[in-house]
């Protein structure tokens, strides 16, 4: 502990440990602006507790990082000062997020970006540079790393702690969005999961032994998407603030940033203070201030065995055909029909990770210490089952279009070629 | 809250409120007695905290039967009286086991008997039928209903309260487990799954509304299952104790009760140290307090699909010729070798629900509020790949013979026709 | 449950269910508003994950009245009207906050005002006015109760229920605030308390035999008000967040307001947007987001017997000359000098009821139920050693002026007649 | 983590990792032996749930321990060889006690012994002798150790750790109490306290950033000994085993232990099953089978303010002459009363350490690192109340002498002289 320079108290994991140079890089505008990103946007409306932010979340994979190099299978392939330069590419993973965190994403895509080519972005340009140089850190590194995409001469396991189907950043959401939610979904022994990686030919591995760890949390991933982020009510908020920030973005500048302190001053409060000036989004916001939602008129899950097999839902033009055939059919709006598909990037909110899992990797360990590389799919049947698992299908409409949106919505897609339907 | 006579304070739920009633019956010999038996005897040895009684479980179970009760899908079908007489069912599901619960199953096997015939004598034949009849309850009722067969003219939900696939006993004993082991499968939002409780044509059913919460549970109780119940060194604990019951049997008249207090007069404290006092069993508690156990030579794990299919290895027969076999290869005594399946009621600690799990009645309800009865394996495919899910054959040794078990089993059961692996 | 709409699902609680009248309330403008007042603003610089909202909170201090409703010594006073009618209250209690809720405090004491004067004003007066009324609620009557002051004709528990030393709003903050921060302070055991409640000649009055649970209550909330509320680093956030609103109130109008609606205009987002805009408030704004906080320079801890003795630092003018005094020593401007006290209304953040516990009534129920009235301070040594406990004393200043300070007010308070301090 | 044998999974804190010096001593019979012997013999009575055991409680002790050696305040005191010592010496702290734990104690006063004289007795002479020869430590050390008598040549903390008013028996068991009995009285921050250690002119002493901690602590402890600990029910239970005990111990032998396996052989299980056999016992624990308990007749809280004024209750010859007296006011034979004052050696359960608190070490560190010593009572109002608190004299009956003995009680007790209970 000596090492330390303080802690941070922290309701899911107790004290968290930080070194002066952390101190630093915490204490810097891009990192205490999480304060005011909210992790989970839109899902107050369902979780009304669920009001954390990127700030804490970025604290807890920070530390989960750290926990992981404590294990002595990782920190024997690392120095003291390559933990430290995890550390705190952990702790910017998330920097780059805009407003309303994934919702806004939805602008990005058009500018062909995501928040993570921000998050190295404004690691390698905004004040963080001269503050990481100081502690003695290469920017470079930093943020290479902090989007899993450091060359790792044979080290990749180095990304994946950060990056990966089991990085610590997914460890930290999946119990962090339980506490605060109090959905039960994610109750995951993360710490023996921690404990079981190692690596294997220079890629993280998980011990076979923590395999019911790891079927916990690959279920309590599924879980949450259903109960927590693509919950149709949450979905319904963030499809409206996507909307809003859509409709006034060209007058309030919201995508025009070119200096990274341009783009540090969009926040959620500020964002939303702007979105109730402009006369192009403020009927929106006006709308979820009183909870008149989006409501959900049709709904189809799916079960996708075959992941390869991409959905035709995922082409822009023919959801936007899709999307006026029924508005033509209801009488109403293209506008007021919205098609809503988790995996399309041109949605907010896309989970393409969950949609195409890689294979996790694991081995069993023999009594001399061999370790056995194996397929997961080939030792846990839950595994085989729960990757490429769930789609789900949503078309949206004001209250007062509600039914006939949901009449107009049934007879479309029951038309539809059933290749379509299976091709999810 | 005035109708109750006090509260009793339990860790999982606060305060369970009982009546003067179950007061009554709670302060009776045969249910006092249960703070005698542990919840999962042998588990200590992998979980030290878990030293939970069959006492606070039952008391558990009859507050979650209560709660049940108040859902008012449930209360518009039954009247006050009825309400207290599953409360007092469920209180009482479980006083017919014997010293070291599911171990000592083993024994009473023998005896064409199981810890749920022993509940149902009990209730009927003990002091309770005086305190039952007392508090004006009919004793055979509450037998066949805490065994959850109680004939039912159309209201067969009361029985699958106490004992169906989402009964009371599994939602109590899956939070608790993972309470005082800590193993962190069992967070299960157990009551969300009761408020979504519901009749259907007199049976119970989910609504399908909880799915998320369904699955949870499905997962947990599998998990539990390897990491707990079947853990190999709780069941190396489980099989010595069984073993030692099994030796001493006759010279301590462990299963010569003829009246009910003679079987009320066995409970884990009194049969442990008897079984000291016995030559033929006091080698093996010996090793016990010294934690001096059998190890597992050979362990196979295989994935059931066909849940129809039943093993060659529930055949003692098949399985003592197997393990001859083995033994014969070691150069080690038949008794040296002990060949452990789950699903064999032979063998102390039988799981046949989890083999065979019935189909869980859920239903969709409509706008209107009709129930419309779906197919769980349809729309959950992780229920679908859940059922049936798994099975663990294991060989057990001595220490100083484990080695030379472990390879005679692998050799052996390599050579046995696939067909019989198959089975599983 | 039948007559129940919904649910929301709440960490603390589990499930709140909720009536359609409640939900139609929930659903308002002026209730939906607090998901944007964060419940404990300035603590995140201390407690990062305390991001909760007085949304939740209300819907929680709602869901303890409730309870206590459903507590048979208090339902036997009421008409399940009056029930709905005390949830509704209970549910508007904090309404009036403003932006950064007690921060924005200290301007409302120009106006002569507190926050809970506008709560009953926004009730009678903002659209709640037409919904309650179309719920059948009395405007008049909810305002009223809501910050405790319905004329009760002997029921004055009623109002007790929602403010008192005891109330829910209370009882609910310990756990919540506990929850969001991690501090470890709250896990009172709240549910013991309201079941304690019981009526005493009009009043709310708490059974002696949940004493263990009123004495946690009582310590839980002087180690909350040290390490949460009046934290140091809490403490600073506030006091710049409150000289921001000050320097820029009359450019932004933040006490203009006349309808209503203008008020509700301002929360946590709106404001914290505005402050940074204005030229007088957008240094300190910015200094916050690079958490540059004011740092204690000196800190002088009471302990107070004799809760009537009121200190001479909550009159003004003596706390500015100290401060001018200071100020001097020190070389420095008088605005670089920041003299905190909490029981003083002129600075945000008072806790005058912590400083003046009145005697929470309690009773012994005799073996024949009368219930036999007892003073607190008779029965219970924590009680009375806990009441007016505890005062703190600081001095606040920059970075770079906090030695100078601190030594001049070492000096300059050391000097005071010990009268002055002795008042304390 | 490298240096670790293994883990054991503990619900409190997770993952406890073990030495294999630790794992040899864990597996000896005198430490495994503590899974039969209950922390809270007794209070099954009251907290169905509150079954956890000595073993787990002592796995919790040695890994506060090995915690507290990791704090750098102490740890730099310290070789790592020490630090096994240290944690040995905290797994074995409890080895010694006598069945149901403090409740043969009462029999242990007749022999002038304590539990912590048959600890050392026990490691210095059973098997644990040779094991912990053959891992290298000294059993003569680990022995005095155990119950905080080492010799310290300036090292006193390390003897503090384990033995006085904050070491880690008392804060796992704060913890692990309420865990499992599910009082809300002991959720403390102990980490806050065990990182807040130092060392201070060679004893432990805490810093007083943790004062808040510090003061929980107190309060549990006094919350805890008033709810679970002396809870009248918990105490009728202990005083009819005691009783039991008392009455069979020269025909069972309870006492007559030569050799350390004699001693051994006694635990919960063994002799609950002896008492049983035994005429003179087998009645009261039919009783207590049935939960026929006895009742306290008469009760009275005494607050303490002078500690060193000790009781005329604790001379035995004086409570025999009152217990005669009532007995014979209330016309019934002398065992029919039972006299129970906690501080009193010669019943069971005695708290003499609560009674008299000595007052813990605490410093200010300056921001030169100085450590200024403090009084804890001038800094802590609280804790000047909370020491020498409590006192509770209570009148046990069988149910049918309730009422004339709590009457004979009553009379008696009031005649006495008034200096007799201000004494208290």
């Amino acid at each position: 502990m000596r090492e330390y320079w303080g802690e941070i108290q922290d309701p899911i994991y107790g004290y968290i440990y930080i070194t002066e140079a952390e101190k630093e890089i915490i204490d810097s505008f891009p990192v205490q602006r999480l304060h005011r990103l909210r992790q989970l946007a839109g899902t107050e409306y369902v979780y009304p507790a669920a009001n954390h932010t990127r700030f804490e979340h970025s604290l807890g994979v920070m530390y989960l990082a750290g926990i992981s190099c404590e294990n002595s299978n990782i920190s024997e392939h690392l120095t003291k000062e390559e933990i430290q330069t995890i550390r705190l590419a952990a702790l910017l993973h998330d920097i780059g997020h805009g407003p309303f965190s994934h919702v806004y994403e939805h602008l990005l895509v058009r500018l062909n970006k995501t928040h993570e080519d921000l998050t190295q972005w404004l690691i390698e340009k905004s004040e963080l540079k001269d503050k990481l140089q100081k502690i003695g850190q290469n920017p470079d590194t930093i943020g290479k790393l902090s989007v899993g995409k450091l060359e790792s001469r044979g080290k990749n396991f180095v990304n994946q702690i950060i990056q990966s189907a089991v990085d610590v950043d997914k460890l930290d959401f999946v119990v962090r969005d339980t506490y605060h939610t109090g959905a039960k979904y994610g109750y995951v022994d993360i710490l023996r999961l921690i404990h079981a990686f190692d690596v294997s030919e220079g890629n993280l591995a998980v011990d076979i032994g923590a395999l019911s760890a790891l079927e916990s949390l690959i279920l309590a991933r599924i879980e949450s998407f259903k109960s927590i982020y693509f919950h149709r009510v949450s979905r319904a908020a963030q499809i409206m603030i996507a909307n809003a920030m859509d409709n006034a973005k060209d007058e309030l500048g919201l995508v025009d940033f070119k200096a990274p302190e341009e783009y540090l001053a969009l926040n959620d409060y500020t964002t939303w203070a702007k979105l109730k000036t402009c006369e192009k989004s403020r009927k929106i916001i006006e709308n979820l201030e009183r909870r008149q939602l989006l409501k959900c008129a049709y709904e189809q899950t799916f079960y996708v065995k075959d992941k390869t097999v991409s959905s035709i839902f995922s082409v822009e033009e023919i959801r936007n055909q899709i999307r006026d055939k029924i508005a033509e059919r209801a009488h109403v709006p293209s506008e007021a029909v919205v098609i809503d598909v988790p995996n399309v990037p041109s949605v907010p909110y896309h989970h393409s990770i969950l949609m195409q899992p890689t294979e996790i990797p694991v081995f069993h360990k023999t009594h001399e210490g061999e370790k056995i590389p194996q397929r997961l799919s080939d030792i846990s049947g839950i595994f085989d089952v729960l990757r490429g698992f769930i789609n789900i299908l949503r078309v949206y409409a004001d209250e007062k279009n509600r039914e006939k949106v949901g009449e107009a919505a049934t007879k479309t897609l029951s038309e539809m070629p059933s290749s379509a339907k299976i091709s999810y």
